[in-house]
């Protein structure tokens, strides 16, 4: 057996997320067909992590086990050749047996972008979530490096016990290496590095950011909300277009 | 009557072209009907021109009589409260009556996106034509300067009696004032501005280019092809997703 490790881009608007699901579109899953079609095999890719429905990624990673011998640099045409243009493989490489692309990650890098223009150009929509209402941008920054360093994250977590934890593990600490917004023009763009994330983890700490910026929160609330260990005690889940896994590291 | 000047931007993908059709999600199909639900009334909105299924806008024009007397102000928050995302007005101003947005157009400029890198992001999928393969730009830049100044462009013009010529007039003669393609980094971008451009021009102008580009045709072809006065003799219609009504001039 070969073990791949796969690096791709997908427009997350065209699927049902990640994870394979019956009679939906996913990545994972139009993947695996590609894969079928491709070695005659029947090989499950395993993502770094599962996004949900709406969420891009600039480069996911998946492992994938295969027999057959076709090189690399082949199965990166004929894969791209099969799959939809909204996925793109950017690499295929040959990878230790032993790696596997959710157990092995070291850190991961997500994106949100946030457009404040008033009118969102039609080609954005898809990409980022508007929301061109006042926001105080500098009580937001302030904000997202206290969550830097090593916290339990609970209250930022997904209430979601059928699904179970994105990274398994029963803990919800995680460090967070770091947490900046920073202005791209039009836009507000939120980039956090960490060690793992919980199911939902970067969208919730958006949503309880944006709160804070409208001033429904005040800066010690912060504290507060990561003490209680209680979703409830967060802001709301933000919108998926506006986020992006955007690397995988190992 | 009033008689509004409405500037708007499009993401063609999501739409069977410009124009009202019975059953079909249409630009000027949606903007009619928002427009009947803000005013009341039956209007119908005429753009500066045509733009086929798949063809984008940055700045599309159309004029419309209504007798509403809500302001601008507030007819383009109301409009794009109810329009999709993927059409979003720039401006709504109050226009002379004898304002056309088709008839008063003294220029207009289009461009035309080709992504050259071997693999087209995700997100870029429907905003360009992707064409990795070889080509002699600098070819294709000689020979776009080479249909500036006045021609008759009845060899890039679609043959098409049903519909008739964007323009209108029986005449095929038109003049560009500019036509250039340029490197943007990973794209092959081409802007042409011209007094008026028949159906398909532009697209079929890009077709000949890319020819040009791929060695099939000679620089000398190009005066040929004009002089033919003949569809046949150019280039195929380049695919719908590269090209945005970039403005229009009155």
């Amino acid at each position: 057996m070969r073990n791949l490790k796969i690096t791709l881009a997908y427009d997350g608007y065209e699927f049902h997320g990640w994870q394979v699901q019956p009679g939906l579109a996913t990545v994972q899953g139009v993947l695996r067909e590609a894969l079928a079609r491709v070695t005659g095999e029947d090989p499950l890719p395993q993502g770094s992590g599962r996004t949900d429905a709406g969420v891009h990624a600039l480069a996911q990673v998946a492992s994938c086990a295969i027999r057959s011998p076709i090189p690399v640099s082949n199965l990166l045409i004929a894969l791209n050749d099969i799959l939809p243009p909204s996925v793109r493989l950017l690499r295929v490489e040959e990878a230790q047996p032993e790696f596997h692309a959710r157990a092995s990650a070291k850190a991961k890098t997500y994106r949100y972008r946030i457009y404040r223009g008033a009118i969102c150009p039609p080609f954005r929509a898809r990409y980022v979530y508007h929301h061109p209402f006042p926001l105080d941008e500098a009580a937001m920054q302030r904000a997202a490096a206290q969550v830097e360093g090593e916290h339990d994250f609970t209250s930022f977590a997904a209430v979601d016990p059928e699904r179970g934890r994105e990274d398994a593990p029963a803990s919800c600490v995680r460090t967070v290496f770091s947490s900046a917004w920073e202005r791209r023009e039009e836009e507000l763009v939120y980039t956090i590095r960490g060690n793992g994330f919980l199911h939902h983890m970067v969208r919730n700490l958006v949503g309880t950011f944006l709160l804070l910026g409208k001033g429904t929160l005040a800066q010690a609330d912060l504290q507060r909300i990561l003490a209680q260990q209680d979703r409830s005690a967060a802001g709301p889940t933000a919108p998926p277009q506006g986020l992006y896994l955007v690397s995988v590291e190992y």
